[in-house]
């Protein structure tokens, strides 16, 4: 296991107003995404279609109220880190061993710091993605797994990287795959679509077992959504389960002529899995799995949840949800629910991708509505939901953003400032507020944040030392290699996959 | 005089595919401008219109012929610098004396080196220009007025900058003025609007005189030309001389209530150009005064020039303009002949600003219509033309491209390859093409070039030492203060007006 730096903090008491939500030291982050704002940009089909459904919905625009905004936000500057907590002797109920029926309102401080912990993990595929598709390895991570979270400043959770999932479709999602300009790219097929990682032991203790986490990667912009989201259920399992089929597609599909998806994204997640479980079982540990993911990502999470229910046995499986869609229908619910399957979906009350599919009828399913008068139960939400209004927060502007309000980061400031639907924002949440805008518009204009600011310096061109502006070569170590992805997994039987191209 | 670093090489032969277009290293170069897209994006309007206009002007569109271009760019990364020539025998017919007749086709490389000068110096206007409204700061130039050429690389022109220049405008200009979102910001009312600059005594040397130039700053976009030039001409000098009161405006507003502009544009210019021809020519020299300046830039560089003949005598004067409108009438052109004022445009065949205003009616001036078939002369061009087409180069795209036409930084590489109208492209130029796509999207898909690549990381975000993404407080230098610009002028009467604020 790889090495670690930072102090893990023991034994402190438990309170409502702990500060659960620290950001580590960024000033190591070196890490950025070319924020392409027409990619992000939401279509005006879709903005009209959005605010049709707003309407709907009855979302009421209010005023903002940012009085001494400035004032709060310059205290943040400098943050006072809090301690993290032990929380060995609850974790069971952190991960949702009992439904979390009494920890989402007034939402426990443990259970929140974890969330925002699964939410960063979330958030890494999207910052580490390479967008630039006049980038040869555009559609990969552009940091090696050994460095992915040293360079997103994601350090101090303690977890390591043990391998990265790669995905493809036979389905045309729209949007979905991101493909390099450039000829003789890194993969014509594949993108990056999340990674394995696992608490290290300072971090296990802490928690009280061994935490292996599946992130997914999600979507930037809700645009594609709309238009693939009325599509067919297809079967899953043995039962009456059916899914999303765009879905499916990009967790099960595989071709043994690209490089990197001989075997799918489902095959080389499981595999992982077992791997890791048996290692840590065999030494006697308790072992947990996390699978989260934003938007599409948290689709990806419930249906590699639902797998590895079966096929990765007696171990506890939570999925930790960010305004994510339906996945299947009810029967899959039910299925979900019967193996023991643990699901915590958070949910921005105005974001409206987690109502989709159902708003929109499916053609196919169009005799439903003539019996029950609406889809929305067509499609079926699973677990467990804590609900978030952006209306809670001081720091966001009122006005309709479609993008801002799916946006991941607006799902993790919402979490940092909520204590209970009662209560007003969180006074102490310590989360930086700026980190809102990167990919939006959705902090009040008195917080001098620019919109969409993350981005790169001269969109990764750099000027040599002949004055020419070129784009630099890749670290040897960060281009991605399905060779080198296997060298590291040379325990288990699908390793003969990875050495093909 | 400031010290200054770069070497002058002298008593280099004459030829034609001489190299005159380096860039100097630009590594230290911190210098970035917000490239905003939205801003720059020609309206559906504007596109349409224009797209008219290029039917009219019969632009045909062609397929490009890239063959081995991304083999000539890599040979291009590590260019040799080509020795500055002495021109210090023929500056006079560099400068236009004889009117330029037989320099410019072919391209005299004397003459191609001296305009890139001048194009560099316009540039920097824009690349120092601070457009980011959330700054207290927006509207200012990024760096004080010692540090200007040395951050954006210019140093090895070896000039020295004199002088900062503030506008306003008493008209109502579409999207001229930059207004910060802040309420305490520098200024309500100016732009830094360019700077008078002066030949080092090397370059001197080189050049055969002392040269001062004024870098007038333009417009990125052509949108906002399209729905301001439609209006009315106004009476400058004694004469029957018009012009476009919307430039006027911007060069002749002041209030004495503002900050930067209780002097005007043109008195503070004109001080200073004063003062700086007292300066030398009682040591002795001879001086010149070059203006210069793209767009809008363009328009006030010749209204400079025509009242600079006036109040700086005995000087000769020229200007190099870069994709300027039509500024005045015949009336106005003759007179500025008869001042011997010297007048180099600088015109891509396929940039539709320059045929601005004449080619959309003005509804005051329907009556001369009637008589002429056509407005085109009722606003006359001045001087000769240097005239540049796109399809010349083999690096830009043939697509039709307002934005990219009338890009300063296309003009550039376009006289950088410029040999004759029946030469093909320079094989020889040296000027880094990457530098077209700073603000457009101009370039072959093949050069692997990003788009509108020219900006900060993070839009000017830094993470602090707390972990938390900060504006930085300006470099104390480089902050603007309408003093401090007054204290390194402290010859002339006009100094009074700067200690004000």
């Amino acid at each position: 296991m790889a090495a670690t730096m930072n102090i893990c903090h023991h034994n402190f008491p438990l309170s409502n107003d702990y500060q659960t939500a620290n950001r580590g030291p960024r000033s190591r982050v070196r890490a950025f995404q070319e924020a392409t704002q027409e990619a992000q940009k939401p279509s005006k089909m879709t903005t009209r279609l959005a605010e049709s459904v707003s309407h709907m919905l009855h979302l009421h625009i209010e005023k903002p109220k940012p009085k001494s905004l400035r004032t709060m936000i310059n205290s943040h500057d400098k943050p006072i880190l809090s301690p993290k907590e032990d929380i060995s002797d609850k974790w069971r109920q952190i991960q949702g061993s009992s439904g979390w029926g009494d920890l989402l309102d007034p939402l426990h401080p443990c259970l929140r710091r974890e969330i925002l912990k699964y939410g960063e993990f979330a958030q890494a595929t999207y910052d580490a993605f390479d967008f630039d598709s006049f980038s040869e390895y555009c559609g990969s991570c552009r940091f090696s797994r050994n460095n992915l979270l040293n360079k997103l400043g994601l350090h101090y959770h303690n977890y390591n990287v043990s391998k990265y999932i790669y995905a493809m479709s036979h389905v045309d999602v729209p949007q979905w795959l991101k493909k390099s300009h450039v000829m003789d790219s890194w993969s014509r097929d594949s993108n990056w679509m999340g990674y394995v990682a696992v608490s290290d032991d300072k971090e296990s203790r802490r928690i009280g077992r061994r935490d292996i986490v599946v992130a997914w990667r999600g979507t930037v912009a809700p645009t594609e959504w709309y238009e693939d989201l009325q599509r067919k259920l297809e079967p899953i399992g043995a039962g009456e389960a059916k899914v999303e089929h765009g879905f499916l597609s990009i967790y099960k599909a595989k071709n043994e002529y690209t490089r990197y998806n001989k075997s799918s994204a489902s095959e080389q997640v499981i595999t992982e899995l077992k791997r890791l479980v048996k290692l840590y079982k065999e030494r006697g540990e308790e072992v947990s799995i996390t699978v989260t993911g934003h938007s599409l990502g948290g689709a990806l999470a419930v249906l590699n949840a639902y797998e590895t229910a079966t096929l990765v046995p007696n171990v506890p499986i939570t999925v930790v949800s960010f305004g994510a869609p339906r996945v299947g229908n009810i029967a899959f619910r039910d299925e979900l629910h019967q193996k023991g399957v643990k699901t915590l979906r958070i949910v921005v009350k105005q974001d409206f991708v987690p109502r989709m599919p159902g708003i929109v009828l499916n053609e196919s399913l169009q005799k439903f509505d003539d019996i029950t008068g609406t889809l929305e139960w067509v499609y079926a939400h699973v677990g467990a939901e804590l609900k978030l209004d952006v209306r809670a927060s001081p720091y966001l502007k009122r006005g309709f953003n479609v993008l801002g309000y799916h946006s991941l980061e607006t799902y993790l400031h919402l979490v940092d400032g909520f204590v209970s639907t009662e209560s007003s924002f969180r006074t102490e949440a310590r989360r930086d507020v700026a980190l809102v805008n990167k990919a939006c518009d959705m902090l009040v204009e008195e917080l001098r944040i620019p919109h969409f600011w993350y981005q790169m310096a001269n969109k990764g061109l750099v000027c040599n030392d002949h004055g020419r502006w070129v784009k630099p070569e890749r670290d040897p170590e960060d281009v991605p290699s399905p060779t080198s992805e296997g060298q590291y997994n040379v325990f288990h039987h699908l390793e003969s996959n990875y050495q093909g191209a």
